[in-house]
């Protein structure tokens, strides 16, 4: 039976959804065959008769599993022989700090600079609810976040001198090949990319590089969806 | 034969390097049995015959392993049967990612708040070298850099929220149990107790348990070296 995974998706096909991201490349890394199936925000409530409350989530046979870091553990245990995610138990571990980092300062340092553009790239139903959500959130509106991201950019990209420091040494974060952490850093920027004209990285950034080399990762994954400011 | 390991010291029998604390956590980590020498900066020219540039620096029978992350590997090639410091090749190499991260955000937020602490507690000769090496980095007087730390703090703490994430989860970086990825960040921590008087943590800081559980590992190796300012 195929795995069947439920993306986000807004207007157009966008697939911006940073946790879904990470999902996606796992499945590609375990070279797992399964269909993705693009999910708008209002239909959550409405897949897996109601059990699901965010994506990504995973359906493999009788399994359902919900959450990018458990659907992960769950690949990785249940499919031990495959190219591994975090390569032992100490991996997965640590891995952990990795996606503590990309909540802390990736995500919450992108989510500001973006947040009305992905409202842009959102289907109708999808915008009142990301709106009102959002704007409760943070107490103003969407694009009273974003306003003047200008001047927070600098400071973001220096946030990411600790991705530099290790990709001077190795191509991928896991190495030679790419392991989760990878997929982890990746997945915020696609958030980005996906829907957003930011230019997260400098011309001259070091990291880019490391960003192709994601970006062509399993058949070109990454780079096979729509992408920029529409 | 003992391994014997070069570990930096101030006056007063400070043991203030980060990267010293590294390798002294991992040897205890990995049970061996050894010698610590203590080594003043102006010494570390004429140990091992001239072949040391800096500490920590170890030498095991007829090896000699000079870098941190360099012993670190070394001793986990070389004592495989001992607890791992790493937990798999995928643990070592997503402890690079913390190792940089702990170079960046930690290092390079204490330093500036910590350095005129540093000179306070090193013996004359070694003052000079480190004034005069230092300010020449800085292009100011080790007090200027020092000066208004109490108005960085805030900031330095909150950078470190994804510690604060990750252990919420587990009492250790490295899970139920510390990895090398525990000691990275605990050598910064003893770096600034080891020497100084600035509260690095609030009071109800959540990283406290975990900085207590760090200080108690290895009968209380961490604990057993003078602390504060003299």
């Amino acid at each position: 039976m195929t795995i069947v995974m439920y993306d986000l998706v807004g207007c157009d096909d966008r697939r911006f959804s940073p946790h879904c991201w990470r999902t996606r490349m796992a499945l590609a890394h375990k070279g797992l065959e399964h269909e993705v199936l693009p999910t708008r925000f209002t239909e959550i409530p409405k897949i897996e008769g109601g059990r699901v409350k965010t994506v990504p989530a995973m359906r493999d046979g009788a399994r359902l599993v919900v959450d990018s870091w458990a659907i992960a553990q769950y690949l990785e245990e249940t499919y031990p022989e495959r190219p591994s995610l975090f390569g032992g138990p100490g991996g997965e571990q640590v891995t952990r700090f990795v996606q503590s980092w990309c909540g802390a300062v990736l995500h919450g340092g992108l989510i500001g600079m973006i947040v009305a553009d992905i409202w842009q790239h959102l289907v109708p139903e999808d915008q009142e609810y990301f709106r009102t959500t959002r704007e409760k959130r943070f107490g103003r509106t969407l694009e009273e976040v974003q306003a003047g991201r200008e001047q927070r950019i600098e400071g973001f990209r220096n946030n990411l001198q600790p991705l530099r420091m290790t990709l001077k040494d190795a191509p991928f974060l896991g190495g030679e090949q790419p392991l989760y952490a990878d997929y982890l850093v990746f997945g915020a920027f696609q958030w980005a990319r996906s829907i957003s004209s930011l230019r997260i990285l400098a011309d001259d950034d070091p990291l880019r590089p490391w960003l192709e080399r994601c970006l062509a990762l399993h058949g070109g994954l990454g780079r096979s969806v729509p992408a920029g400011a529409a």
